[in-house]
C-alpha cells in the first residue's frame, strides 16, 4: 500500500475527487480470461449507492460505471482494467463555508497542513465518494476469487445497540436499510437513528465481515501477513477507527484454554472446533472463515457548532447543514466487503505465484 | 508491506528462524550522518529480553546486536545498515514433540499447509524471537526521528484487569516487569499472573502507544495513510489481533457532539481540545500525539491439553510445558514501539519527499 | 517499475488499448502546488502525434488530453493526476486480418501465448498509442523538475545513417520531421526515408538524449541506480532493443586512460573535462549533463510478405498494408524525453527524501 | 527496483561494504522445498572469485558462503534466505591516499556529493565486491527455475578485439580465464590483456548471456516488460553502459525485412526462423533463447595519473597503484549471468501468479 495505489500483485490505484468531472480506478495484475462486463460491477455499485434511505445521504448519484479498458469481448485480456464514473451531482454552490473554513473531524486542515492547498469542494479526495471505486475493484477481485469464497458484511452495531448474534440472519442483511442481521435490531436502529437524524446528530457502528470458502495458505511471514494487510485495508476506509481479526479485542481478556481453537480430523482435513483465530494463524488462512471486524467513527459533519478555525487562522465555529448520512457505518458495509475481496485476490496471486502446488484446502501434505 | 520487508523508503527486512544461527535485518533509505552505533540499539533489545522477570519466558537470549555494514566512523552512510544477532541459546532436544504436532494457535499447522515444510525447532520463522529485529530497526527509526518525537509505550490491561487511566505516570511505566503506568493495578496483576502463571495457563493484554511531537502532515492519501501503515505494522506483531487508533472502537459507540475534537488557535498554531482522533485525520497525522492500541491474544502454549492433529494426520493431544511467557503481551511493548517508529521515520521519509517546504508544525500556510 | 506502473514515488499508471473508447494515466506523488494545466501537456503530445509528416503513419488522432483530477484551480493538489484521451480514430473494419494471425516482430503472438486473449486491434495494449500517456506524465515530470533541468531529444541515426556530431544544432530539432540536429543529415535522410516509405519497408533508428542541468546525488545504490531506472524505462518503450549511457558500448573499446573524465575546481564547483560518464558515476549523477542513447528497431509492419502463422496453427505470410511509420524511431524522440523526465523526477522525489540537507550542486560538504 | 532491493516476488535484498566485517543479502519469496546448500552456491562464487588468473585483481578473498536462514534439513522453506560472507581481506593500511581524494571513474565523488559522507575503504558499498551476493542470489534463482533453463555467459570482446562467432563453442568458455567462446580470440586477448596489464592500464569488453529453454509468457506489459527488468538488472552491475537486447544497437541499421523473425509450425508448437528479437517481443518471452549483452567500461583504477580534485577542494592527480583487474568485464560474466536468472525467476513467479494455466510451452491456446 502506498499513495494512492493498494495490493501487491492485484493492484487497485484510485483517482479523483468528490466534485471533480469523474472518479475512476485501475485495476492491474488481474488474470485473463475472467468473464466481466458492468453488469458484474454496477450491482455492487448499487448497493453502495447513497440516497436510497432516509438514513444515508441524499445526494443522488447514479454512480454508472464504464469499463474503459482491459476487456475485450466480454473477457479480462491481462492488462490494466480502467473503470470510471462520470460524476453528475455536482453542487458547487454549496461550498462557500467550507472552502474558508476547516471541519472538525475532516481532513481539510491535514490535507492543509501537508500540501498547503486542498480542494474543498465535498471534501475533494478525502470525500467518501472515493470508496464507490473500493467496491467496483472489489467487484472485479469477486470475479477472480470465484463462486468458492462468499463474502458477506453487516452492521452488528450502532451506536451503543449490537445486534443480538443469537438471531443472525444473512437473508435478513438485505431487506432492511442497515445491512443489519438481526430484524430486531434493525426495527429498534430505525428508531434510533431517526431521533439521531432528526437532531442532526450522527453516530458511530461497527461492520463484521466473513469470507467463506478461503483456501488455507493465503498470507506470508511476517510484514505480509493476511490480517497485516487486510487492517490496513480496512483502516484505510474513511472515518474507521478500529479493526479486528476473530475475537480481535476481546481476546486480550481470555485465558489461554478459552481462545485455542481444537483441531480434529475429518474426511482427510484439518477442521476447526470453534474459530477464536477469525480464520488466520500466523499471518496465513487456515481454511476456516476469515471474520474481521471495524469500527467506523460518527459521522463528523452535524449541526451542533463545534468550536475551529478558518483558513485566516481566525477562531470560528463550524455547524453542517444539508445531505449528510447519520451514520457513515452503515454505507461502509459493502466497501468493508470490497476490501476483504481485494486483499484476498492479491494474496491468492501472490500464494500461488511462491507455491504453484498447493492444494486450496486443509489437506495435510505428505511430509511436511 | 509484503513478504519480509516492512517500508516504502525507510525499509525494513527481516530474516532468520529461532533456532537458526542467527537472526538479523537490513535497515535500508536510512538517512546519513546519524550517530549510530550497537550502544544506540542494544537498550532498547535489552527491554524485550526474555529472561527479566518470572513474567517472561526464561530462556536466556544475550541478543547482544551486531551492526555489519552502513556505518563508517559512527555515522551512517545513507547504504543499507545490516545488524545481526547471534542465536545462542538453542535447545534443539526439546523438539521432538512438536516437530510432528501442530500446537493449536500457532502457525504449524498454516506454515505446512501453505509451504508444505516448516522449521518446527522453537516455531521457526513464526517465533516472538523475530521482533528482536523490529526493536533493533525502531532504535534506528528513532534515531532518524530525533528526540523531537517522544514515542512510548504502556500495558494497560491483562487479562480482564485495565489499569485506571487517573493513576498513569509514564515514570511508573519502567518500576514493574509489566510496562504498566499505573502502580495499583502492577501491583494487582503481579499476584494475577502468578496465578496464571502457576496454572500453567496465560492471559492476553492491550498496549498502548503514545508518539508526541510527530509533525503534523504526515501519512499519504488514500492507500498509504498513515493510521492504515500502522494498523499493518501493529497486526504484523505475533498473536495480534486488533488495533485502534485514538478512540477506536470506542467511537462507534459515540454521537458526533462526542467525539469532535474543537480546533482554536495558540501563538499562531492549531490546537485542539481534545484528541479523539488519536493524532490522525483523513490518515495524516494532525501535529497532537499520535494514539494507538492493540490487543495482544493469550500465550497459545499452555499446560491444559487441547485436541490438535499431527503431521501424519492423527488426532491428538497437544499441552506445552516448558518455558514461556503467561502473557507474551508485556514483552509487546517495546516491539509496538519499535513498530510505530518505523511506520513515523517511513512516513517522514514520504513527506518530506513530496513536501519538501512543508513546515513540520500546525502553523497555517499563508494561503490553501 | 511493476506490470503497468513506473516509479517509486512519482509514480505513473497507464492503461487503455489503442481502439478502445480511451486511453489514459495517472500521476500520483507528484508534489502539490505546482501550476498546472492541460496547456502544459498538450504540446508534448502534439510532437509526438502521428499525420504531422509524410514519415509518420497517416492516422489522425487529436491526443486532446484532460485533466480529470489532482488539479485544483489551476495548481496541482497533490492528488493522483488522471489524465485521459478519447480515442477517436478507431478504424475498427481494418483488423480482419490481424484478428486470426500474428504478425511478425508484434506481440500478437506473446501476448496470446502469455494470457490466452489479445485485443487484436490496432495492437490493443502493445500498440505504440500508449506511449501518449508517457508523453502526457513527461510533461508532468517536467514541470516538477523546473526550468532549471533541460531534456532534449534528437534522432542521430537512421538505418545505416548517423549524423555528423560536428553539425550538432539543437535549433535544427525542431525544424525537420526527424527532431534530426544536424541539417544535412535531415536533407539526406529525407530522400532515404522516402525510398523506405515508398518501398514499404522500414528502418531503425537511434536516439539520443540530453538532461542538463540535473543536480548531483541523484538515484540510490545499488538497485535504484539512476542509469539502471533509466535503462527499464527506456527499454519499456516499444521497439526499444538497446540502451547506453554515455559513451555505452564504445566504452567497451577503450583504455581507462581514454575512457577517465578529469575532475577539476571551478568557483568551489567540481568540474569535469570530459563526460564519457554520461553523468553518472556509481548510479548517481555527477552534476554533468545525464546523456543516454536507445536504438529502435525497424517497424514491423512492411509490404513483403514474412511467413508467420495463424491462431489456429496454420502457417500463413503476412503483409502489412497501410497506414504505419516508415521508422518508428521518429516518433521514439518525444516519448525518450518523457521517460528521462520521470525517472529525473522520481530520483529528484527519492534523494530529497533521504537527504534532506544535499545542496543540488556539486559543492563538496565541509566534511565528508 | 528500489534502493538495495532488486526484484518484485523473488526479491534480493543486499548489504555490506568492501572493507566491512561482512557482506550479505536476503533472499525473499523463494518458493518451498528446493534443496539447497551452501554447495549450490559456491561453485559460482568460485567462478567470480578474483585471484584465479593474472588477468584479475590478486587479492584473496575465500568468499565462503553461509546459508544463515530459509533452508531446513537440507531445503528451502519458503521464509527469507540469508546469505553471508565474512570478509577476510581487509587491508586498511592501504587506503591513506583514497580516504583524502576523489578517484576519477569511481563513486567516490558522488556518494560524496549526495550523501556527505562515504565509507571509503576499498570502494565501500560501490566496490565490485557487492557482485558476490548478486552471484549467491543467482544462485538461488536457478535452483527455483530448474534445470530446464539453461543460462550461460561469455566473454566476446576485450577492448576492439571481438571474437569470431563462427568459432563459438560453449565448451571453450571455462577453459581459458576470460570465459571467452572462442579459443582463438582467448589466445590473441592473452597477450594483448597483459601488455595491458604491465602497462598498468585497463581495458573495456562485451558480455553475452543467453538463456535456453525460458517458458513463453515471462514479462508484462509495459513497465515489467522482460527486456526493461533485465536492462535495469545488467546496468546496475558496476561499470556497466549498455545493455543490448537480441540485435540491440544493429537494428537500428536493419530494414524491416531483415529484422523480421519469420515463425512457422513445428510439432503444434510455433517455431522462429532467426532471433533477432533476442528471445522477448513486446516484452514478453517467446520461448526462443533470450540473448542479451552489455558493455563494462574499462577499469577506472590506472597507474596514469588523471587530474582529480581532494576532499577538501584542492585539485591533485590520482593513479592507482595495486591489486585491480586490468579488465572488471571478465568477472563480469558471472555477475550477469546470475542477474538474469534472478530476473527469470523473478517473472516466472509473477507470470504463475496471473497465468496459473500458462503451458509453459510456445502451443497456441484453444482459442485467443
Amino acid at each position: 500500500m502506498s499513495h494512492n495505489t493498494f495490493g501487491h500483485l492485484f493492484r487497485v490505484t484510485t483517482w479523483g475527487e468528490s466534485h471533480g468531472p469523474a472518479i475512476g480506478c485501475v485495476v492491474d495484475g488481474c488474470p485473463p480470461r475472467l468473464p466481466l462486463s458492468e453488469a458484474d460491477i454496477q450491482p455492487f455499485l448499487d448497493r453502495r449507492r447513497p440516497g436510497q434511505s432516509r438514513f444515508t445521504t441524499q445526494r443522488q448519484e447514479p454512480d454508472q460505471v464504464r469499463i474503459l479498458s482491459g476487456v475485450f469481448e466480454g473477457q479480462t485480456t491481462g492488462t490494466p482494467i480502467a473503470l470510471e464514473i462520470t460524476n453528475v451531482d455536482q453542487r458547487s454552490k454549496d461550498y462557500g463555508d467550507i472552502a474558508a473554513r476547516f471541519r472538525p473531524g475532516h481532513a481539510d486542515l491535514t490535507y492543509t497542513l501537508k500540501y498547503g492547498i486542498r480542494d474543498y469542494r465535498g471534501g475533494g479526495r478525502s470525500s467518501a465518494r472515493e470508496t464507490a471505486m473500493r467496491v467496483a475493484a472489489g467487484a472485479v477481485a469477486r470475479k477472480l476469487l470465484g463462486p468458492g469464497v462468499r463474502i458477506q458484511g453487516a452492521l452488528v452495531q450502532i451506536g451503543p445497540h449490537p445486534i443480538d448474534r443469537a438471531r443472525w440472519d444473512w437473508d435478513e442483511v438485505e431487506r432492511n436499510p442497515f445491512f443489519c442481521p438481526d430484524a430486531e435490531a434493525a426495527t429498534l436502529w430505525t428508531e434510533y437513528l431517526d431521533g439521531v437524524r432528526k437532531a442532526g446528530s450522527s453516530v458511530g457502528a461497527v461492520i463484521e465481515l466473513v469470507a467463506e470458502g478461503v483456501p488455507p495458505g493465503l498470507g506470508a511471514p511476517l510484514y505480509g501477513k493476511l490480517d497485516a494487510d487486510l487492517a490496513a485495508a480496512l483502516m484505510s476506509i474513511n472515518a474507521v477507527k478500529g479493526v479486528e481479526i476473530g475475537d480481535g479485542f476481546a481476546a486480550a481478556t481470555l485465558r489461554g484454554e478459552d481462545n485455542a481453537d481444537p483441531m480434529r480430523m475429518e474426511n482427510g482435513m484439518v477442521r476447526f472446533g470453534s474459530n477464536h483465530a477469525g480464520g488466520i494463524l500466523g499471518g496465513i488462512s487456515t481454511g476456516q472463515p476469515i471474520v474481521a471486524r471495524f469500527a467506523v467513527k460518527p459521522t463528523s459533519s452535524i449541526l451542533t457548532p463545534v468550536p475551529s478555525v478558518d483558513q485566516a487562522g481566525n477562531e470560528v465555529e463550524v455547524a453542517t447543514k444539508g445531505r449528510h448520512d447519520p451514520c457513515v457505518g452503515i454505507r461502509a458495509v459493502p466497501v468493508g466487503e470490497a476490501m476483504l475481496a481485494c486483499v484476498l485476490a492479491d494474496h491468492l496471486l501472490r500464494h500461488r505465484a511462491q507455491n504453484p502446488d498447493a492444494q486450496g484446502e486443509a489437506r495435510l501434505p505428505a511430509r511436511g
